[in-house]
């Protein structure tokens, strides 16, 4: 895992170089250079290599997905969404450069992950057909259908107790769900993977978004935000419906383990010297401290 | 153009259902089917056209640039970016459905631009290498080397008159250009264009993008909030650098009879009983009121 986090920094590296406007591309870098966990390029990079793919091959998908995911953060912490100034212990990207340098950033970031992974067919690397159904997966993914539905529905269902278990399933499997699917799934098709693999990693990736969030969930409650590298406890103070509220700590714990077994079953049929590093990435998703 | 406007209009009503989240959607239809000039749509039909093309294959694409621009709108009326309430004569989409919505309904219409773009393809109407090339072009488009970088550059403009006649227009270039660049382009992309044609059409969005820019400073000066259905006089407020500050509203009025003239010697070399609609474009751009 650790040396395909070091690939994947590279190629972000190279993919947004500084040049003008200055600080946009700063504001750029400094959210997606930050050493994140890097958890849906892993993904994309290990369902790729699953079925029988290059790493090298999906490698501009790889920075797509982080740098949409990267956008979801920022957007996550602007003062209108969960208003965070700190993220991955620094200072949030619309506290270090403002709010308007923030949401031309993310725009920025974007466009670049669609022209990124446009540039797969345009250099000849991948066929353009696959080209286009990684580009509609991916827009379907962080679209009304799926991260902006989830972003929503959390925002709504502060002060919303009434909620239920049913219904904080469907938040958090739209908050994480969305983008891991479809780095799952893209990353499958671009290893050329059949359709039944595809749909299996689709699961998959659903399995663990949800797995995350649960995780997330727990952290904020049971760490300090030293240790989390972000504000800890700010569910409570936004009184937002979670697992460890809605069943507490010991029974959410059991629940995280429950969907950590079924990600270990949805690779069960696969070779699993090779799901080895998805299988690895699942269970740091469960007992990640941070 | 009335006519090609009310095609827009219903293309763009099917392309965004009343559904769930239901406040999302309600946001992107308040600003997308608000009446809107449907300049870059229109521009995209009429350069397949001039080229020999159909206006139903241009359709998705034309979608998908009035997308992208009403989202520089949306985002433009932010009050972190130009802070207006107003936008086509009522409130503007923060305004009607709260920060946080507007953010995630153009997170939406982004997505759905590119996925709908997308679909050309999938559902079989357009070689999957040109729909990559379409994506790359509106990506680009959109990204910090287009609309990202002439919103940086205007928002950074304010209250530095030295930026002067070159920095004014490379910063109008930037704001209005890449969009209609693309639509252009793609237009004749998909029309079947050549090469030469295709560069034709680029130059000619980029001038029509100036010109439109040059007219829209005229305006603000000259024209009252009722009028332009938008707040007037917003440029002198923020202290704006704008072609009627620098060179006057006289002078400023021959540079947009200038581009005019322009504009219609790059397509001098078409049909142009097929040009028509493109020129009557280029009239409108600069002789209109609002």
């Amino acid at each position: 895992m650790l040396e395909k986090a070091k690939s994947v920094n590279q190629a972000l590296d190279t993919a947004i170089p500084l040049r003008e406007p200055l600080e946009i591309h700063k504001a750029m870098r400094y959210s997606l250079l930050d050493g994140g966990k890097r958890i849906h390029p892993i993904v994309c990079i290990s369902a790729c290599e699953l079925v029988g793919g290059q790493e090298s091959t999906a490698m501009p998908v790889v920075c797509a997905v982080e740098m949409l995911h990267v956008v979801s953060l920022m957007q996550d912490d602007l003062p209108c969404m969960d208003n965070d100034d700190i993220r991955r212990g620094k200072p949030s990207n619309h506290k270090a450069f403002g709010e308007s340098v923030t949401i031309l950033a993310v725009d920025a970031l974007l466009a670049l992950a669609f022209e990124h992974v446009a540039t797969m067919s345009t250099v000849g690397v991948v066929p353009p057909m696959v080209t286009v159904h990684a580009i509609q997966e991916l827009a379907r993914s962080i679209g009304s259908q799926g991260l902006v539905a989830g972003q929503f529905l959390d925002l709504s269902s502060e002060g919303s107790p009434e909620i239920g278990l049913e219904g904080l399933e469907s938040i958090h499997i739209n908050k994480a769900g969305p983008l891991l699917e479809a780095s799952a799934v893209i990353g499958a098709m671009l290893g050329g993977g059949s359709s039944e693999q595809m749909e299996i990693l689709r699961k998959f990736g659903r399995c663990v978004g949800l797995l995350y969030q649960v995780v997330d969930d727990i952290l904020d409650i049971t760490k300090s935000t030293q240790e989390l590298g972000k504000t800890a406890g700010k569910d409570l103070v936004a009184d937002k419906v979670t697992y460890p509220k809605l069943v507490g700590i010991e029974k959410s714990r059991e629940f995280a383990e429950k969907l950590n077994g079924d990600a270990w079953d949805m690779l069960s049929e696969f070779d699993q010297e090779k799901a080895a590093s998805l299988l690895a990435m699942v269970n740091f998703a469960t007992y990640r401290q941070n």
